[in-house]
């Protein structure tokens, strides 16, 4: 896992040059289309992706995006109107009989289904009118890292190209670079109050939701870590209830308009005596991890997961287990 | 709670009553809109009955449906064009800075805005160009029960009104009775494996999944207990990892075409030693909890949450918690 982790960087950067034509010519025919509605749909960590996308995609493009239920297609068999629709299917292998079967509906519901998949020659890219190859090589570790990576990037180009935003191709550029710094960053403080912990929470908010929801799941897939990820706006309207002296809270805020709102959740968590650990803020009841500066703030989340793998590697050891075979999971996970 | 719970079947009969000529208009009026989109817009306990509403809307009238963030617009400010959409904003007490933002955002960006409510003469209601009054009364426990219950039965007229549907219509009409006697179930066979527990998933499917993140947040707000929601086909992706044995997972599953996708869940669970609580289904490796026979299916998780208010009641005091005093949370949570 962390050997794949560490070539994320040079995986990013080989798709940045690979699909730069794709994506330019893909940003025009969706700007053609102009979709009143984008729809996504994944599993497990590409949902994670997809929930960063949706906040891209609202946020650059203007434009509604819902997580598409493959049950609805692939269980209840309903079909949906998607006329004039941009449907997005993300999955590293391209191979989940429901993802499948969802895409299939999307085009026969008249969307235009693009996949966004590491596995560029799967059964998906056979439904998808267009793909979006991940290139982030074979991933053999259960635990989806470099190519959870590529997703994002993947889906930042995407929408620079359909929106034409300068300042999101320009940072997208930087990237790799970053990657490698973010790399070396060294998070370790965050071991420590983890070690014996039974259960935390992961906050983010915005575009750091969808990696919050991913670090969660690195912690259960690798550390057996009972970790849920909420905004911190979702974590007031109830859950806060079990937090308690001592209770873990790893939030992670990049620096945009969501950052005031986060750091009043941090002094609410720290005087109820949670154990606050922060990525991307310097505040004075948290412990502080390091991060980079001066980053477009939308890409500060791609940065905060390569930082975290290293991290969540080495705690996933220190708490006696192997973070590249997770109990009870395959590669491939196959539900309908 | 446990008072305002059982006075659930009255108040959803009220609502019947007191609703039926507006949702009868309105259902003309949104065939007549005829929306390609609905979006939803909610907090907490309001939001996991938006779940179930988006599952009841995609399967019953094939419309796509999305949870619109409340970041996009009361955050980041960004305005989305929803010309010709559906947007239903559902609020307890209708006063959430954030929900109040995102129906005005919506509203402007040419939505037909319903506000599905309990405090009917809240803000919200001034921004809605609808307001679907839930009619349960004033609730003053903090853990929402009979609120809850009554926006799932809003969410279900307001589907049968909207897509004429007399399966729907019938089986509702049917509702109040039937709460009457899911209140009397005994589901105290789940206090036992609970009751020393320090971390549980809750899983169901389809129209099942709201209702299972609404049973895992009245467990942390009652019972001060980490239980997390997952589809049954998403907790394979990754969350199955930390379960182990004697690890506590309850399972929600309506008879519908999930079922069976449920069953091999259970199977799998219970192979990996989890101690598998079940309502719906009568399974050979699962403590199996009553449930009534012959309701609807789309119906049958509303029936499953009045039961297990009354056995999470018992648990919490069983734990040494106070039910109607959640650590930490108001009645009213104001989130921007």
């Amino acid at each position: 896992m962390l050997e794949e982790a560490s070539s994320a960087p040079d995986a990013v950067a080989g798709q940045l040059q690979r699909n730069a034509a794709l994506l330019h010519e893909l940003g025009g025919r969706i700007r053609a289309l102009s979709p009143r509605l984008v729809l996504t749909c994944a599993r497990g960590s590409s949902d994670h992706a997809a929930t960063y996308g949706k906040y891209l995609i609202e946020r650059f493009a203007g434009v509604p995006t819902a997580s598409f239920a493959p049950s609805i297609s692939s269980v209840y068999a309903r079909r949906q109107s998607l006329q004039g629709g941009l449907f997005i299917a993300l999955s590293q292998s391209g191979r989940s009989p429901d993802i499948l079967s969802a895409a299939q509906a999307a085009a026969d519901g008249g969307a235009l289904v693009l996949a966004i998949v590491n596995e560029a020659d799967s059964p998906l890219a056979g439904v998808a009118d267009v793909v979006v190859p991940v290139h982030a090589g074979p991933e053999r570790s259960v635990a989806a890292t470099k190519s959870y990576i590529g997703t994002l990037t993947a889906l930042v180009g995407l929408v620079a190209a359909w929106t034409r935003d300068d300042g999101l191709g320009d940072a997208l550029r930087d990237v790799p670079q970053r990657l490698r710094e973010a790399w070396r960053l060294d998070w370790s403080q965050a071991v420590a109050p983890l070690l014996e912990a039974g259960s935390l929470f992961v906050v983010g908010r915005g575009l750091g939701l969808g990696i919050a929801q991913e670090a969660a799941l690195k912690f259960k897939e690798t550390c057996r870590l009972h970790a849920e990820a909420y905004s911190a706006a979702e974590l007031r309207h109830g859950p806060i209830a079990i937090v308690e002296a001592g209770f873990p809270v790893l939030v992670l805020t990049q620096a945009d308009e969501t950052r005031d709102g986060v750091g009043s959740v941090i002094d609410e968590l720290a005087g109820l005596g949670a154990r606050v650990i922060a990525a991307g803020t310097e505040h004075e009841n948290a412990v502080n991890l390091p991060t980079l500066r001066t980053v477009a703030p939308p890409l500060e989340p791609i940065l905060f997961v390569q930082s975290f793998y290293r991290m969540v590697g080495a705690l996933a050891v220190a708490r006696g287990c192997d973070p590249d075979n997770p109990p009870h999971l395959r590669k491939v996970t196959e539900t309908r």
